[in-house]
């Protein structure tokens, strides 16, 4: 049995987790802006886990927004949480809660998550896109997170899409599949559509309507991911991609027109399609359920 | 001691190669466009290359065009050898020439020899383009060839570059890192940027004397070859990139502006940058050297 959080910008998300990905009830803790108030609502989420855990808890295991160093068990210069550059978070849960702990990048872990209990559970060969305010990624090859040759793993999110991009990356790069496909560019292609509400669900239920700014937007939006995903199976030919974060739910409506762009790009290739596209059933578990696999996978 | 033999579109290229790199003289033999020919020829080479070998043969190690199945050794639908589609070359040698094989595509083998005896001799983690007619990749992790979920590895020339391309990909996709790499795009960027004479040594010449549109010329190639690194590197984190192929002398000239492009990519992420990338010392030698060694590996 294990402990399994989510650190966040402004949250922190946890419950315990037992091997077959039985769990408690979500709880959840605000994310101070300081690294001592960090600490504190990270040490008390944990103690009130422990006590509602029906039996011994083994480990924690943590998925966290980056970039980290999964190895020292701390984090690097960080995109959106200055307050935590360089916090050695390892060290400090051995000495101030006395439990084992691992660490992993959120999408690495949506990434193990997802092809133990998600959407596309069984998978060895598998690229998983999280869709949310960045675009993360993790690669699972023979079962276990591939790494490449960076300790922090690919960012497939910032791979080359193409140029077009009014905004340059928060990687300083321009065109990069996160600049295509995150919530920003969402929100921007369905007002560029013609669309009051951009939100991925509002879009979605306007679009089984049949409304024509919607299918426009829906269809425009899956051809990217199609792109995106062709780029990658170039590399990987994984078996099956599995997509999280919060605009997965998206994916229900644009999954013919990704297939359509897939199809096509590969027409003399029909071996580069993966076998599945699939969304998770539940994007608030991918990194929770990925760390009690982690776990499984280490102890 | 071994004989290593690459077979292309027009010719059979071979000799025999011990533990250390050590070779006799290149010998070669035309390649006619028949299946019976090609096993007369390539029997005939073999067993010439035999006679000359100071040492008895262990086995005969191959490097040739694809795609192929490397495990069934054996061609599947080539790209330029209809011939050969679907000749199980292994089961051949094992009958009538008797010595055992392996098998690697060309530009798979010449990664294996880049890392081995080549530009980027001794790196461990390693991608190694081939621009020639073609843009072969081959991708070394933790000193082995890396093949992801493809039985055939990674067609890395075929990762979405941008669009741009007039002529679609021989893969049937459109913007692909050949489209922009392979000789057909130097020669035409050559021509666009004025040149009369567009071969790539000659280009280099009249750069070296300060030709202006030789200048652009290879500023521009320079670019492209940074932008294709760029993509890979995010995804491979390599130390080292090596080139071979017949373009890959022209690295020289533009070695400046692909790290130029290179740096200002990863502004905000140095740490993609690749210590080192070199062009083959002798890009007719990497995929013979890259057979030695995968014997090596696998005896």
């Amino acid at each position: 049995m294990y402990l399994v959080i989510d650190l966040g910008g402004t949250n922190i998300r946890g419950t315990w987790m037992d091997h077959d990905g039985a769990h408690g009830t979500i709880q959840h803790a605000s994310r101070p802006r300081t690294l001592e108030g960090t600490k504190a609502h990270f040490k008390d989420l944990v103690d009130r886990l422990r006590e509602t855990a029906p039996r011994p808890v083994r480990g924690v295991g943590l998925a966290t927004a980056g970039p980290l160093d999964h190895r020292a068990q701390k984090y690097l210069q960080t995109s959106n949480m200055p307050e935590l550059n360089g916090f050695a978070i390892g060290d400090f849960v051995r000495r101030e809660i006395g439990l084992p702990f691992l660490m992993e990048n959120d999408a690495q872990a949506a990434a193990l998550g997802e092809v133990w209990k998600g959407g596309i559970a069984g998978a060895t060969n598998a690229v998983v896109l999280t869709l949310g305010t960045g675009v993360g990624s993790g690669v699972i090859l023979e079962g276990r997170l591939w790494r490449g040759g960076h300790f922090t793993g690919p960012e497939l999110g910032h791979v080359f899409l193409g140029p077009g991009r009014s905004r340059a990356c928060g990687c300083g790069q321009v065109g990069c599949i996160e600049t295509w496909l995150n919530k920003w560019a969402f929100e921007r292609l369905a007002s560029r559509c013609g669309l009051s509400q951009t939100q991925p669900r509002h879009v979605a239920q306007l679009w089984e309507q049949g409304n024509p700014a919607a299918t426009a937007c829906v269809r425009r939006y899956g051809h990217r991911i199609g792109l995106a995903i062709s780029t990658l199976q170039v590399v990987f030919g994984a078996e099956a991609i599995g997509l999280s974060g919060g605009l997965s739910t998206f994916f229900q409506a644009c999954e013919p027109y990704v297939w359509r762009t897939l199809r096509h790009r590969f027409t003399n290739r029909q071996w580069w399609l993966p076998a599945t596209i699939a969304a998770s059933p539940d994007p608030d578990m991918s990194g929770l359920w990925g760390m009690a696999k982690a776990w499984l996978d280490n102890g």
